[in-house]
């Protein structure tokens, strides 16, 4: 029998799903994904084709503050009716935050859901969120096997020392932990190397997720050890409009010199900041590469200066590198930073095959670098789909 | 004629001085040094020769709340007296800001006093206090050249990259940058490496200052290219009762959802973190390396972690390491410090010669080490006497 599985990623704004067939034993097939986006503003379903097509588009003009749950309802009557002769079995959810203790996905039970929402106060603008959708899911199919897939569990391998400020004791118990984000992504490239390069996924790699979210992980035989976001996903490398790492006595200077308020700071980091803010020009790497601004010039330099900080630190994690990966959305589709990130690390022993980058190709260091460059698209939606048949599995077992 | 230097290093509640006194060309040497310590609790003023021997000591229990500029009387009219045939020429003071605009010592006169009063928001615990003295000393010597040295100049030379958070322009260009400090420190080891190792020194060089108060400057040729302290000095490494960097967003956190003022924050991050927040046992390494509390233990391990994880973060600011220096207290007493930073720096062709680091010898590294590695004292009240000397000269010329 055809087996469907949802996957969901609900944030503020829009939620976001994807549904894969499989057959047995084979591989999850994308069937078809699609979001509502504008929730509260303009509320807006499209569903696509795994090739782009549309497949369905709705409005809702005259109810721009439809309810989340409404709009849920109208998401997964449309998806059930895409199934034809498959089965509903599962549901995988992104879920951001899995504080220290949650390590790998589980199944969503009423504990779980307790101790998910512990976590609120660590994420509140996101946890929330990833919650909703599985509460209006078990209503509607109340016996659905649900799955928690957690952006921070990769990383819970990493060294104490890599998890830790040197806060006192008491507020480090409290959960003020680096966390890191990212890590159905990274979990993604962890796998796909192993398949493609045995010999790198058993060294030290880093992987640069560099997307309009951007951060990487140092991945030692496998294993997450180190990563640049931190307690949130502010912290780190500069991104599309947030600050990434940033000196705490900024913020203390801007509170009591400049008289901000807490959320006119936050608004600042996590919105005016990062390409944005230092081009004054756009978020979007593409228009900053095309741009003749000299600002869009230097956000891209700053960019790429950080990011080779952040790798030598990162190798500096592992005692050494053996591969550099590249991926989201700038990672998998620019050359050029690419390649500028690359000239910065040849002190490392990367040396690029241009030509090879220029193409998008898989592998774009040059036949004797002593560092491999590999680009690899990455797919969380597609990471949340394995988990998800893994656990319904080890259920059946 | 001999001439004397003063030296004056001035914080809330203490004032250094350190008498030096040159002959000609020859270097300055010191003649005494001390300090009054406990402004506004309970002064006590102690003056010792360069060896240790106590020289003068005055309390004034009847007068806990004598004022700054009393107390500095005192203390000028005592180093007056120690003058013998000598004359003092000049005064050299240890500013800690000199803004984005100062990238060397400066002779004082009114315009630079008020340029640097400008600077205050920007280190307002520290600030006021370096200048007081400037001003105290220019009431009681009208015609005395005055030099101001700041903690932040030797740092200038860094590329606009290392200097800039990702923030909109706006902020960046009212000063919200990253500027460094311990800078005297920095350039004093420059010096010291160009007579003992002149190819060292034109190399690529990472300066471990690691005090109560630490940082790490990568040095590449003589110039610094990037350091771990930014716009304050509670960035970067974790350090006595420090954080070292943090995740704004942890501020956040504290802020809105801990409810959290910001003076409870500052003291938070400046007092009760680092070693002796981590630890819950002291802020004095000696003490944490003695201690057998297996959270004393974890508080090194952490400072060493981030060490490293800087080290390689700083060698990829300048694409590469060829030598590496130990200096301030920890640096220049702790060889198990040492060690331990150098084990994990062996990725980056470190090789510790125990038996030398045992020693606290010069030069540490093993004969054959990629990396050379240096244990060297730092001076910074010695930076200020040269520099100050060197202004003085450039005036006669």
């Amino acid at each position: 029998m055809r087996e469907g599985i949802l996957v969901i990623n609900a944030g503020s704004s829009s939620i976001k799903f994807s549904l894969y067939i499989s057959n047995g034993d084979e591989k999850p097939l994308l069937s078809c994904k699609g979001q509502v986006e504008g929730i509260n503003v303009a509320p807006h379903f499209i569903a696509k084709s795994p090739h782009g097509g549309v497949l369905n588009e709705q409005r809702w003009p005259d109810q721009p503050n439809m309810s989340h749950e409404a709009l849920f309802k109208y998401m997964i009557e449309w998806i059930e009716a895409q199934l034809g002769d498959a089965e509903l079995k599962a549901a995988g959810h992104r879920v951001v935050h899995g504080g220290s203790q949650y390590s790998q996905p589980l199944l969503v039970n009423d504990e779980l859901m307790e101790e998910l929402e512990k976590l609120i106060p660590l994420a509140p603008l996101h946890q929330p969120h990833n919650l909703a959708p599985i509460r209006a899911l078990t209503k509607v199919h109340p016996g659905l096997t649900q799955v928690a897939c957690f952006d921070t569990a990769f990383h819970r391998s990493n060294p104490w020392t890599a998890q830790s400020f040197a806060l006192p004791r008491k507020i480090t118990g409290e959960g003020v932990k680096r966390y890191g984000f990212h890590g159905l992504s990274y979990e993604f490239i962890a796998r796909q190397m192993r398949q493609l390069s045995p010999a790198a996924a058993r060294g030290k790699v880093v992987v640069c997720h560099l997307g309009s979210g951007a951060s990487m992980c140092a991945i030692d035989g496998g294993k997450s050890v180190a990563s640049t976001m931190g307690f949130t996903a502010v912290d780190g490398l500069p991104m599309g409009t947030r600050t990434g790492t940033m000196d705490a006595g900024v913020i203390l200077y801007l509170l009591q010199q400049k008289g901000m308020t807490p959320k006119e700071i936050e608004d600042l980091l996590y919105k005016q900041s990062g390409l944005l803010g230092v081009s004054g020009v756009s978020n979007d790497m593409r228009i900053l590469l095309e741009s003749s601004e000299p600002h869009a010039a230097e956000a891209v330099e700053l960019f790429v200066y950080r990011i080779s900080r952040e790798l030598g630190s990162l190798a500096a994690a592992m005692g050494g590198l053996d591969a550099l990966v590249f991926t989201a959305g700038i990672g998998e589709r620019s050359p050029q930073i690419r390649e500028r990130v690359c000239a910065h690390a040849e002190w490392l022993g990367v040396e690029m095959d241009q030509e090879a980058n220029q193409r998008d190709s898989l592998l774009i260091s040059a036949a004797d670098s002593p560092v491999s460059v590999w680009v690899i698209p990455t797919d969380e939606e597609m990471m949340i789909a394995k988990h998800t048949r893994e656990l319904l599995r080890s259920l059946r077992d």
